[in-house]
């Protein structure tokens, strides 16, 4: 049970939304711009880093829907992703990426985790400057959004079937279009 | 020294903030309407909130800041501001509020972490559900900008006038002119 009153049927960070409309469109464009919006960092690889942190978090929700959501633009390889939560250094990823996975996991313990040498690393994979920095900012994202959900215990449904839907809603029709689901 | 290139003189989230404009008017507005917007918890209670949860954090840049534009709207009381930080439960804050604080700095280690119970303790000293919404969601998002601040190492200039004076500029003008500055 959520730890305040908040309308039945609404998944995740859904149902506190609607509490506070203006935060909610914040939220929502923030989203959409850094996990869908003009990027040299693919749709698919942007879920990953959200999804890996969100497992790291434990966040049930966020890491089980955003983690369907980037199994939907790869073409339904659910278990890459699950390769990626369960030891990303041994995952069927770009090297790129698994330097901004491990960018992503020191964000996700705090900011001051992250090195000079983890940054010259994924340079020396290719990353550049933006990429570095979407990949703090979807880190520190999801580290809001995680909370967001656990902190207030809203609704997390059972089953896969559930994220596979909502995660084609997503791919869909984006981050914006969540708020009129 | 960042570990990304920024733009000169802009300190803390304002320099990684230029990266992404689009982003960056998502913060803003975020950061507007949960610090500022219409609430029944003052304005230097949510910044006392952002405070509390940036030391826990210790991000030096947002809890100097943040501790400075309360101290603002405190009529200059720097040293209540301290002593949340401290040792909230013995600070001159009210009963509320420190509830309040500490379910912030349970979001601060992980939602997961607030009980049913804390929340319980927070309504017993008449926090709304609303209110204790609006601090999860504050925690949260301090817990962003903590780990955007130093997981890029941007500029945290050192001396308490810089914050004095960015604290005043915030209150003045509130955090979508901190777009412009």
């Amino acid at each position: 049970m959520a730890h305040i009153d908040l309308p039945p049927g609404l998944a995740g960070p859904q149902g506190p939304m609607t509490l506070r409309p203006e935060a909610a469109a914040a939220i929502s464009a923030m989203a959409e711009v850094l996990l869908r919006g003009p990027s040299s960092l693919s749709m698919a690889e942007r879920e990953m880093i959200g999804t890996y942190v969100s497992s790291q978090n434990d966040c049930r929700y966020c890491q089980t829907v955003h983690g369907a959501v980037a199994a939907h633009y790869l073409g339904g390889d659910e278990e890459l992703v699950r390769s990626v939560k369960r030891d990303f250094h041994r995952a069927g990823v770009s090297e790129k990426l698994k330097t901004l996975l491990s960018i992503a996991g020191k964000v996700q313990q705090g900011g001051k985790f992250v090195t000079a040498e983890d940054v010259a690393l994924a340079r020396s994979e290719g990353a550049t400057d933006l990429e570095i920095h979407d990949t703090v900012l979807i880190a520190a994202e999801f580290c809001m959004m995680n909370r967001y959900v656990d902190g207030l215990a809203a609704w997390t449904p059972e089953g896969d079937d559930f994220y596979r839907e909502r995660a084609a809603a997503l791919a869909e029709r984006g981050y914006m279009g969540s708020l009129v689901r």
